[in-house]
């Protein structure tokens, strides 16, 4: 059986347990957040959803001990309010770095063997500081990270050649924040390469709409979770299944000593392969750029 | 192609269109706002999520023109803080009975030909409301009703006993809202009627429950959200299939003379047909009341 | 993870294989047959569609050992052409006895701790000697049965009626085979018992037109294999998420001493609970009478 | 509503035709077959699942007047035992040019005016003569081809990295057929061209095993199904969601003046756009042979 828990009830921890139960994705479910009621809330709307559902899950909330024996973790705790007002995901540092120690204590007290997919932003520091803390193995615990950018980037080539996203190809790298790139070398539609279909300026254009879109709707609904949280439980099957699935995730890159959105490989134990991306020097140096500024962050805070 | 619209892009609105999109009921699917901010940042939501979704589903917003061509319609609008806060459905009769008369004039407006599934509260009066406006057949608008009402009985008999909700048949009826009761007289659970199973101190407990966790994630999250949407499209997919689906709705029953929560067979045309149902006394006593309240909220529009 | 292994390639288990594939339901999937080839064919076919499939599965054949951690079995072996020409299930006895103890060894040499779910015919008495012959509790092995005749009625029913099956409750009883039977006084559609929709003669016809068709389809294409491949799978899903699901299963008796088609709760323990049935007179002695068929049987075989 | 209507009802037709079923793709299926036994045996098979499926689907058979309003058409007809008897799919040749002109012709006579998705053998022989006898535009009638050899290429080079083959991207090309073949070229896994990954000894090697899989199948059952058929309906998926899907089809490619395997845009017109591939010349020359020999073929027919 496939037991997940999701930390955090706010708007994306609440989509993604929405999403693990109406596709059947999870067996039992686990809701926990630090304010009972919202919690509670959520339980109660899953709940008075089964009879409707094409599957029954078995939903509960609020007992931290059910993480002995989960599976999967889904972490997506914090303050999002703050990161939409001021336009940058590391408003949420100051909060969530302690939410970060604190759900990460909770979750080792608890004896979980399992695989952590971390939301919570800024992503990259706090998948860092979860593994940390935690003291599981850095391939068991990733987050999201650049795979909702990427997404978002296919959207925008799709969008401009009138395409199914799913046809492109390539990734989105770096942190999950401003530093974060489109690494265009890696795109590919309709085998060929993004140099070949698009100019300079078409490439920022994208770059800049992407952006833009993340904007419009983080703005327009004061959050953004349908994305983010559809990444999260596609990571989560991934596990599962053991698939080998190769996408990018923030993941542990040794070469960068950081955690950071890079394409991985995700199987049962979590991101279990690091494939090295042979990088233009351009792309190689905004990445490094994006590793830095991580690693940077993560020191303020010793 | 199945092209759906959905109006309102609350909490509601908003998760009726991410099932359709995230299970791939809708291959098109059209969102439609007052707030135009709000609308398109859905649209983008849902847009930046293509690239995760098993299902490709073309996604618009904001054009009322594209209902012409839709083959259906959920309806969404409102203000649920109003009823949220005092605990009443009919605290958003003055906003919603206005907002009504407005959308059913643009959805007349446009040709629209298809079937009308309306979520909207108070859900009976405005399902009514919308049905005069447009001009549609009777069986082409419906509301989910005591469909929502009737999953959340079924989840608290479930708990009760322990078992799935999908073993408990039988109906809430009347009025969504505070006059809508548990036909007790229609509730079987593994064969045996409820009489069998409950005394009567249990089934007040079971009716309070149920109102209580309504209440409870109302309250909790500001909104309920996705039991009341997973009804809507499940609804939805019966009209697509034809299914001659047997099921609670807010539909029309000749007999009582409204828009009111009582077992239909919903098909392509929508509401098809009412099978009267025979109901002890007490049962159908409480159901005209529901009835006549209904009635009268109507009248005192005129 | 979800591990189940499916036994018997013939139509039947490789449609179950199919669909537990094709729905995401078995994270790793274990195909086994005496006929290799034909075993390592329906395996090449399953990864020849993982290219193409909504879910990764992790799809093996061959190695009994495998089943040491498996949570579920499904068994679908035997002949059943014999079963088809004759026209009777009992035609695959003298076969599927011997079949049922060599594989009932097999499972228990692996150390297999789950649950088994039989489809195999003389469906009652397989799942009978495969319970013995593993020696795992009589919950954790039980068969699809009438599950499968059920859903039979429920389509002639509906189909009388002009309405989605699903429409109909109540049950088929008895040996999945020639002695079984519908309990009309436990069906019921649109609330209304069928007694009181139905006459003598439509029931009697309804009975035909039932056994007519599944005679029609296994004539037809020589086997049947979408209907019970998904009760099984259907069955499976409610064992994975723990569901209490109310259902006509083969399943042990005590009042009647023997494994036969009567509905009973299904949780990850298998059948949990046998809820005893009220029936009329006329149905309990038809259900005694498929009862003692099938104990006759069984103990021809000692 | 989607309707779509599947002719021919071997092991592909019957398992296409499950497919649309068991997901909910298809509202209403038609099932159509000149042996009407058989026809009448899958419709009641699937008929007979209704009451287990997590959809409804009005499903129909033997009429072929229900073709004038479906929106897609897949067809499956043909003589499977003479390709895998052979390891030939031209020894189906004779039987299925005389079927195309035949099915073609009532498809004509019936006034449909959707898409066809052909499957039968040799399939870009036959594709070409549905086009032809049935008078459509030819974006609107195209076949699976090496759509499945595809998924077969992409599955094998999985296997020897040990990944999810929808990591791996390119094509296999040319005929559906022996004269087919993966274009290395386009072969990417994890960012990497296959060049870079495989030496010409190991391509050939998977060359080898992605051929000997498919003949394994075909000898080990009898037949392939669940890899084509899921192809097939994969693609419908494509064109009622008119999601510019970019994917290998057997479609009509001008400079090679001949329908062929080759990647296309599908969407709700069917094959909407064949963007030019840029080949080495050792591909471009394997591509040319192919179509000489589909070309040659055609010509031999009149």
């Amino acid at each position: 059986m496939r037991k997940v828990a999701v930390i955090g009830m706010g708007h994306v921890g609440a989509t993604a347990a929405f999403i693990l139960f109406t596709h059947g994705v999870a067996d039992e479910l686990v809701l926990l957040d630090k304010n009972e009621t919202k919690c509670r809330a959520e339980w109660g709307d899953l709940r008075d959803t089964l009879g409707r559902n094409d599957f029954y899950v078995n939903v509960k909330w609020g007992d931290w001990k059910e993480l002995a024996d989960a599976d999967l973790i889904i972490t997506a705790f914090g303050d999002v309010a703050a990161s939409i007002t001021t336009g940058d995901r590391f408003a949420e540092f100051p909060i969530n770095t302690k939410n970060a120690v604190e759900v990460g204590q909770k979750i080792k007290d608890s004896g979980f063997k399992g695989v952590i997919i971390n939301i919570s932003n800024p992503c990259d520091v706090v998948t860092s500081i979860l593994q940390k803390v935690t003291g599981l193995p850095k391939s068991q615990v990733f987050g999201t990270g650049t795979f909702l950018d990427t997404s978002r980037m296919q959207r925008v080539v799709g969008e401009k050649l009138g395409q199914d996203p799913r046809n492109v190809s390539g990734f989105n790298l770096g942190e999950h924040g401003s530093s974060q790139f489109t690494a265009w070398s890696t795109v590919w539609v309709n085998n060929r390469p993004a140099k070949d279909l698009f100019n300079e300026a078409e490439k920022e254009e994208m770059d800049r709409l992407s952006k833009d879109n993340a904007f419009m709707v983080g703005k327009g609904k004061g959050y953004t979770c349908y994305a983010v949280a559809t990444c999260a439980v596609r990571l989560a099957r991934a596990v599962f299944s053991d698939a080998k699935f190769y996408g990018p995730t923030s993941c542990y890159v040794e070469s960068l000593g950081t955690y950071i959105g890079y394409p991985s490989i995700v199987g049962k134990h979590g991101v279990e392969e690091v494939p090295v991306l042979d990088l233009p020097a351009d792309e190689q140096a905004k990445l490094e750029a994006s590793a830095k500024k991580l690693k940077d962050s993560l020191a303020s805070l010793e």
